[in-house]
């Protein structure tokens, strides 16, 4: 009854997973493992209780004592994976992004629906988070109308010290506001647009910070977002939704207030680790039980693509400084159907309900 | 050393400010009234002490015994009187607009520079907002670095029930934003565009209602700003500012929390009236004090011209679905030095202070 | 149709007093002053247009040019000129306390009855504060059922340089919360008790700072009052009252919010000038309307009264360590019938609805 | 390495700490189960995998194949159940109480000590709350100062429907802060008070209902903690801690803010269940890790004696009206190490870093 996970790429992120799934979560274990580092692969399953170590991902995704596979390698390598995952009909949980580019995407949507089931899901973690999941709820509720604007802002406290470009700002950094607007209002994102205000003399001045992408959904609905990789104070991440009779909108968290020193203070998150630490946890512990159940929910291969297009046409229209539209191919039929997007939002309730 | 204050226009504009010169702030009298009804500034006049109805405008203001004009009456009519108070050396208090275009406003402004003196005050109340000063003096502080960006939303519960306009929004409703960022950041605004989101169907299906306004300041700091006339649930003013080290943003007011039926809860004005009757106060209070000691402060002429101009350029970029950028006419000295735009501040922190 | 007002004794609320009259609020205009120190008076009646310097404050009563009597000259003094004002059939606003005992308080109260009509008001500044009157407003509404708790924290910065006692922590402080509580509640407080903390090592080690003061009103409404003379952080009031079915509380104010260095920051008020500075206002404001109508309204001699012997009484508790029940003389006629205190609320309403 | 759990008694909270063992945290299975309802047991047993079904608690305390025991059963078979447990050399988590006496408790303590190391915890899960830990590193840092006074409150929307009484309003509901202000302030409790308040009229009339505790800590700290178990709005747990320099306070939590119908509104939670999920979810997976590492942290049986013993002074109180002082007797050298009370937050804080 618990699921034998295999891993590929025990890299920060890779290790951070195993960690979870061994001292969190319910439900799993790490039984195989492999990373383009041998000694590194070998030093992580030291730790674990058994775990193999195996030479190539494909022969981890071979093993039959491993029932699923957690894809944390470089993003580039992704795709090999995943439609190998596929290709032996074994649940992939693969972290953002599914793959580089909307083309490699779409052939793991293909791959995927001539397998003829769900079994990929793209680590878009902000949908497991209680905030934006209470969010949902209260739009779903009807009684503050259809939305209309969304304002978001995402905020890092400082850009990573290695090469960050402007590029990542929104490939790396947006992206996850891309996947949540699409989720909040289960529509896709029909064109985008990238403001360039005045820059922080504060951070690397060949990066264009901050910016400001303007998302045009589907029926009309326009998302502002905000991405500021330098902003200095903390990890803050906005959103409020407008709808026609009224917003709802992520709280400033804060467990405690502090008052001194002339100030009523609540905390910002440090880092995104601190703000999210309980969206990967909820993330992951579904992903076993609903694997486990035989099922797939959550962001599907084809929500790794469209966000992936999405980004695409964003950076054409941060080169450009023109609106870029945005094309996607047809939604296959299997990700509108239970398992699909929708299930997300009603897999969570039977799990709250649950508790 | 009371200020003998003569109105022109006595409509619901003019009798709120009849009724706080006269019972509610110190140091003034209205003395004499007019308005295009003479019925209705008979009626104005029957309650107060002694207040002379004059025929026409040119009268009032030609009144030996009137010290000040308050010009409240149509839009169309305000630069005429504007000029006539000019002419006649007196200080005139004019409500927004100042004129309904840019040519008239800098026909005033150059009637103005002419007389060598400050005399025009605009009624942009929204400068004397405890909220927008208390910020403005957080970015002077300087602790917070440079501004970059600033998110506003401009929220009324309903349009009024008259033919307002989409235009309107903007003219009417949104001007109030466009002097408030260039009074915060001290800077002209260089561009407008607006978006147009997903139209609410609580209103009337003509109005473009929300919307969003990109303004561009002339040291690139971006400003949104959302428009939302018809937002159902109250009356929500919001700016926030950010700045390379940190932002500062309008709380969101509130004097009591009530706690029941499973929320805590903070009331949203109801209206303008309620969320600015304060500025509206501290607007003439301050207007009353500064021109009898024969000074001049405030929004001026050449801010109410600049915010004519900016409105100008809106409409067309709401028409054209494109970017429009705004020249304005040189600054002449006069609107650089004390007494002009930045002298305000000054002037309240002297009030302050004398408290 | 001005209101002229005779101020005994300029000291520093007395000069701040003569300010708001003559430069913030309306309706109102200084003509007579005296003080103990007839140089401060002359030097004060100096700043005003023709105000008469009196020797003694039965003179300045006396004066037929004025209307109505400040008081605010030093605590044991206001007994003899409210009475003389009474005597005089003259309104007089008095700062608290109405006098420094009970017995003092009663000979007011009883000459007043004599005289057959309301002429003094107590300053009681809190029964104008925004926040309280909006509370008052959510009880009355009755949504919230019978009130059953309240929790109340008075907190300074510092304790007054000079020998401020634990005594005066009640006298000073706390008496402003006694009052409140009894215009909230429209109750009588039956009973006091006093708790003694751990004291502050930052202050006066004589001092018992905190300490909690237990108020138990005549119909079993049980209210904790924290008062904390050296809290350090600012200058903070709070109070929450707990009803049947929800509470209502004051919110922690702050215009704005700043976001900086890791925190979300709301100002605290520096001192009480800052904190209620427009609960003096308008509590002036409302005073001269109301006298000026032939009227009175506000915290009247029974209230003064009730607050000096509540004081006692809770001082005895301090001294005791035990509870003290609190008897009060039979309530006059006059004190229940409009003009008294229930009326405040009505004069308020009706003040904010001619707005 | 998967800790192997016994459970005696699988009513409603023995069902959920048996979810939550087997489907929620990591490192733990339920191996046996015993209940008084052996047919629920059988039940219980039926949807896990494997777990053997025992006929009483000794018997599976016996289990050579049970590593660890988990004490859900009612109350008064708790010290049985325990003391076995030692006897047998094995942990032991207990729900609160730990025993219905301080007597109880106390032969324990003995037998506890007597066996020369911890093996008891008790389920005190607040310790285990994000905000409470919050509050207790922020007082940790220093920078407030020494705490004085701390305000509480304790309030549920309804009494439980079978005949809950005021005793259990401090025995079942008020035990939860007589813990955490123990372990906030690393003292103990040295007097107790309790007052009566207005009743509610929308609960059981024989209740006192809400009810205030006044507690006093060793070196003078002042407590005072409302509880209103039908408050009738939610769940709402309120603890503000006033510091020298300054206070800190549980936030108000909400994850979102939605605005409408006047109101910006923040959801307070419906039951103990939604406020405290995480709590009992973190206080599991600490004991399985702690046990797991042959170590012993969190609440002590000295903590369930002392609270003990400050409920039954507190009850005593109650009924007389008087304050009642608590003497404990000496606290044994075991529970002063590590190990004992204060490595709760050491190993906290090594948890956190872990992640």
């Amino acid at each position: 009854m618990t699921l034998r996970v295999g891993v590929i790429g025990v890299g920060a992120i890779g290790q951070d997973h195993i960690r979870r799934l061994t001292h969190v979560i319910s439900g799993a274990r790490v039984v195989a493992l492999t990373d383009v580092d041998a000694q590194r692969a070998q030093s992580a399953a030291g730790s674990l209780d058994g775990a193999r170590v195996h030479a190539t991902g494909q022969d981890l995704i071979d093993d039959g004592d491993v029932d699923a596979i957690l894809v944390t390698s470089w993003g580039p390598t992704h795709e090999e994976y995943v439609l190998a995952s596929i290709a032996a009909g074994k649940p992939v949980f693969c972290e953002k992004p599914l793959a580089p580019t909307p083309d490699a995407c779409l052939r793991i949507v293909k791959a995927e629906v001539a397998r003829g089931r769900r079994l990929v899901q793209v680590g878009f973690m902000r949908r497991y988070d209680a905030g934006y999941r209470a969010m949902k709820k209260g739009l779903a509720r009807g009684t503050l109308g259809a939305p209309l604007l969304a304002h978001c802002a995402h905020r890092n406290p400082t850009a990573p010290p290695y090469g960050f470009t402007s590029e990542m700002m929104i490939s790396d950094s947006a992206v996850h506001e891309i996947d949540i607007v699409r989720w909040l209002f289960d529509q896709e994102i029909a064109a985008g647009t990238v403001l360039k205000p005045r820059r922080t003399t504060l951070g690397d001045p060949n990066l264009q910070d901050p910016l400001i992408m303007i998302l045009e959904m589907a029926d009309g609905v326009v998302v502002d977002v905000e991405v500021f990789v330098n902003c200095g104070y903390g990890y803050d991440i906005r959103c409020e939704v407008v709808a026609e009779s009224g917003t709802v909108a992520l709280s400033d968290g804060g467990e405690i207030v502090i008052t001194s020193n002339g100030l009523h203070s609540r905390p910002v998150p440090a880092d995104w680790r601190e703000r999210f630490v309980r969206a990967y946890d909820v993330e992951l512990q579904e992903w076993v039980e609903v694997v486990s159940a035989g099922d797939a929910s959550g962001p599907s291969s084809w929500d790794g693509y469209a966000a992936a297009a999405v980004v695409e046409r964003c950076l054409e229209a941060l080169q450009s400084g023109q609106r870029s539209t945005v094309q996607l191919e047809d939604r296959p039929e299997l990700y509108r159907t239970p398992g699909g997007t929708n299930a997300v939002e009603q897999s969570t309730e039977g799990h709250r309900a649950s508790r």
